[in-house]
């Protein structure tokens, strides 16, 4: 079995209830199928935020991965494990946000057609983005379901293989491989951080720091005002936000059933912040780190932030998930 | 004679034309006497701007200095360059930017006391850093003469030795070491380009390339609005700016007369650059490199983006100054 064949493989369970979950060597047989197509992304450290958390923080820089997001990896894994006839047809995702651009640059350095149907008012940057790697936009309104219809008559037509952008198996493991780097660079972290959204990144996380840590912790980070992930965890079972009220635009979607598991399994806690702690941690990243960070981004700083006890005193990765921000529509 | 004699040396000395100018020797014993107190600041490259711009482009990352700017090579040889007595009646510096902040720390590290008096107006994030690394601030009107007559009463009751942020040679010795680094990254550079303000960086930047370069160029990059030092080498006397309206407030001063002559000999020509081709090329970073740069940093890119012919198909470096933004006075 060659590593796209297991990756397919991983891709058809969908809960790791149903198996005893994506094994070590499942991460790593990803990982060097998508090297070539990705950054390997530095990890920055701050005297100054060290300062103020009273922590050793590690910051794994994802928003200098190529399309300025984690989503790459994805992305990435997500096209490699394509069939030549499926990668024929091309790929078709709707997202208003890094996704989109993910699946337009792996397509495009892989050679195959990407269609991207993205919401009105997405962002300016994020949607030049997208058309600058060569991919075809769709536009459609702003509801789910004009987007369902709208990939849905894309998929009738060229016959093009749907990826979603957190709920797959090959997802999930391509996201995986930013803490796979993050745990060989400082092997010694008491726990990781990432900010939870879709879920596709917190799955990814727990895997990794499951399979590549020592006694190494995985939390989630989440806006309050969308905190399903939160409550999911508490109940059992998956919750819905009523609304997604949050400057996180990245974190706005919900929980998957095949991420659910695995975070189940795998995540130690999640952390609410609000709004407000959201955006002064944006601006702390910016002035003190220099680096340019999307509000997702900054939703781990600010739960260390808030939550000083969890994390004093002990060594943490914190998953900066992208740099994508339309700058001008700045909260400061 | 040990380093800190021979850098005392080349500062007494106030024009390349007195003496046959500072060696490479003296460059290299600057930079040992300052290479525990800075960082070694990466070399970023883009893509995207390596397309845009038709060149090959290598910038030197002097955001990411400690303090966020290159002023902390230059403030740190000053200090080092200190005699023992003078050091324990610590420095004295007016500056509104990164001189200010550059001194405190350097002051810091070496265990001196440091006086930085800062004019009305200086952005907040500017005099916040000041007093975080533990300098004594004081207020005065925005006029020179104020800040020159509460630097002479600081000297008067303390006796601290006044910190040109320019126009000295252990500062032009220390700048000079940020280009000594990207050619021993990038030894084949066919040209460097540093923005232009005091000239204590374009000085610095000259001296590098002339004595560390294979036939590697030196530039200036320089606001419009104030193009002293591009007048001033055009007509081989130092110049003056009627009015000092430029978003690049660190371009703000004049040139030196230690500086001037240096330029007039290294420097290939000046480029001047218009408002919006700075915040356009600042944007350009910010959204592509996903690095925070004053406005003073996007000129050089301004400049390469402007004269393309100038620049086509080479290997150019760029200083990128330094990344003190107040985040509430962006012009996006």
């Amino acid at each position: 079995m060659n590593s796209t064949d297991r990756l397919r493989q991983s891709q058809s369970s969908d809960a790791l209830g149903k198996l005893s979950g994506p094994s070590k060597a499942d991460l790593l047989n990803v990982a060097s199928l998508i090297e070539p197509l990705i950054h390997r992304t530095p990890v920055v450290t701050s005297h100054y935020l060290n300062e103020l958390s009273g922590a050793s923080l590690y910051f794994k820089c994802e928003q200098l991965q190529r399309m300025g997001a984690f989503k790459m990896r994805g992305a990435s894994a997500a096209i490699a494990a394509l069939t030549e006839q499926e990668r024929a047809a091309g790929v078709v995702t709707h997202s208003s946000g890094n996704f989109g651009q993910a699946v337009a640059l792996a397509a495009k350095i892989m050679g195959i057609k990407a269609y991207v149907v993205m919401p009105q008012g997405t962002p300016r940057v994020k949607r030049e983005a997208v058309l600058w790697y060569g991919a075809e936009v769709t536009d459609c309104e702003l509801n789910l379901s004009a987007r369902e219809q709208a990939t849905e008559e894309i998929i009738k037509i060229t016959g093009a293989t749907a990826l979603h952008p957190s709920n797959a198996m090959p997802v999930i493991l391509g996201n995986a491989t930013a803490t796979m780097e993050l745990l060989e660079e400082i092997p010694e972290l008491n726990g990781v951080i990432a900010p939870v959204g879709g879920g596709g990144l917190l799955a990814g996380t727990a895997l990794a720091t499951a399979h590549f840590g020592e006694n190494c912790l995985c939390w989630g980070a989440e806006p309050t005002a969308v905190d399903d992930a939160f409550r999911s965890l508490k109940l059992g079972v998956i919750q819905t936000n009523d609304q997604a009220n949050t400057i996180a635009d990245g974190l706005k979607t919900q929980l998957g059933s095949i991420n659910f598991p695995i975070i189940q399994h795998g995540v130690a806690s999640i952390f609410c912040v609000d709004e407000r702690e959201i955006i002064d941690s944006m601006r702390l990243l910016w002035e003190r780190t220099k680096m340019v960070v999307e509000p997702s981004s900054a939703v781990v700083l600010a739960a260390v932030l808030k939550y000083p006890a969890e994390f004093r005193g002990k060594k943490i990765g914190l998953i900066l998930s992208g740099g994508n921000v339309d700058l001008s529509q700045l909260p400061f």
